[in-house]
């Protein structure tokens, strides 16, 4: 059965640096309030489940937090201010074109001793240049946060924190909710300190729900925020009325959907009115669109709306 | 019970790279075995178990690799080749002091239209220069493969294929198996398809004993090679003690073990003979030693022994 997200709240510690990252969204939210700023808080990547206090096993969920991140990037082009709320080395807006070696191997080495320089390849120039110059003014505007968490109980305590720094945004906040978070775990009491052994057997991990967050948040943290929620399974036939349940039970604005094999070029919008999807074709894919770009224009046009619908 | 290993390649298909990668291995391994080089495969990261056939969940192990990445820059200067087995994503070697924002953070945009250049900033480059030289040098001599794995079974079919190019080194070999490996997994005629329901109540994971590949390894596999493995514990009473059963169980040339709350300061080494411990002092950790610059160093000289010994 599932717990209730009280009891979840009760019998787990928030992170070791939940006060410094409480500080840090209360600071961020604060500042960009008061210039009418449109925020967008963007929750990406997997939360994982430990299966010993001292974790060297737990069970993850697949996300590289693409969607989150290609998303990011988009709201911040259409003005928004983002908080950027990831699994820890899951990607990141603006550095998630180049891994380790592919920046390795972009740069030049002029060694002259003590006048040594270090220079991006020309041919490389004309792709990072426009990168870097977004990513140098996101940062200098400060309009981004990167707040990280590991554990499903990290993302509790953080979104719920989040959510207390937005309520003060009304219908302003948008919340993106595209992590992939964990639906089962095992309860903290219920934990081995130490790792598992294997000649001790075969372990029976029994696994608990994890409690809807969407509820409380929903209805009590930020009931005026436009609430986006996602929802991934594998199982075609399941996506739409899985999607509609949702915005039953939640009440939120929008569920998208998508299967895990397709949702790089096709994902489904469910409104509490109606559903439509939105499919990229081969031909933009080839010429290197992204969905998130019609995604995340989608979306602000239904908050644009959404916003006008609360003035009246 | 634990499945026997041969069951476990008879079950599991080879991940769907897996002949590339094999040609791969064996250019790499003929063409430095004419040079009479010494080679050093490194296993590196944690390996994942699928709990649906369309992955959305699976159990991992932690590592970021680490350990693994930094041993095999030391190994490169001792002047092996390097087979780099790792996880997707985990920390590679010279890359891995640079994640994606620092990387962006080093750099300085000089926008002139069409003659726009990116440069390293100044005070970046002497950290810079060094290892992108290192990195340069060890890619131009093509001294290093690069091979990754994400479940348990990928690294299974890698591993193997590695070994079958390895055995013509003899005892010029390495086999540093630093990698996490899962030591539980759900077999893959129990998987279900699709992603699991959790309106379908909790499920009940039934683990079963991954069988320990260093069995075939030390005796039939790689029988004149050095190798070393690691054992990783949370429970300090425990490890020498399964350290010196895995030695006696598997007949291998040494154990390395270390603790996971102290892996980074001190590791013991346990060979059939005896074990000592490597240290860092704090001073050392504060001059920014590394301990795989040790650990490394020691493996190194008994690997020496080892070929001298091997002669007479």
């Amino acid at each position: 059965m599932a717990s209730h997200w009280e009891e979840f709240y009760a019998t787990h510690l928030p992170p070791s640096d939940f006060e410094d990252n409480r500080t840090l969204l209360k600071e961020f939210c604060d500042r960009h309030n008061k210039c009418g700023q449109r925020i967008a808080l963007i929750t990406s990547g997997g939360t994982t489940v430990p299966l010993e206090h001292n974790t060297v096993r737990f069970v993850d969920n697949f996300s590289a937090g693409t969607r989150g991140a290609i998303s990011a990037e988009y709201f911040l082009e259409h003005g928004y201010v983002v908080i950027f709320l990831h699994r820890l080395k899951s990607l990141e807006p603006f550095t998630r074109y180049f891994s380790g070696q592919k920046f390795m191997d972009m740069l030049e080495l002029h060694d002259r001793g003590p006048n040594t320089t270090i220079t991006v390849k020309p041919d490389s120039v004309d792709v990072l240049a426009p990168i870097l110059a977004s990513y140098k003014a996101v940062q200098e505007g400060g309009r981004i946060l990167y707040v990280n968490f590991t554990t499903v109980s990290d993302y509790f305590w953080l979104l719920r924190a989040a959510c207390e720094c937005l309520a003060a945004y009304g219908p302003k906040a948008v919340l993106y909710l595209a992590a992939a978070v964990s639906d089962f775990y095992v309860p903290s009491n219920q934990l081995p300190t130490h790792k598992m052994q294997s000649g001790a057997g075969v372990p029976n991990i029994q696994l608990q729900l994890v409690p809807k967050l969407l509820a409380p948040l929903v209805s009590l943290w930020v009931p005026h925020a436009f609430v986006v929620s996602f929802k991934l399974e594998t199982d075609e036939t399941l996506l739409i009325s899985k999607a509609r349940d949702s915005l039953n039970k939640y009440k939120h604005k929008l569920v998208i959907g998508n299967i895990l094999q397709t949702r790089r070029s096709k994902v489904v919008f469910v409104t509490p009115d109606n559903s439509y999807e939105v499919v990229l074709s081969r031909e933009q894919m080839l010429n290197g669109m992204e969905i998130e770009d019609t995604i995340v224009s989608n979306v602000v046009l239904s908050h644009t709306d959404f916003i006008q619908s609360q003035k009246y």
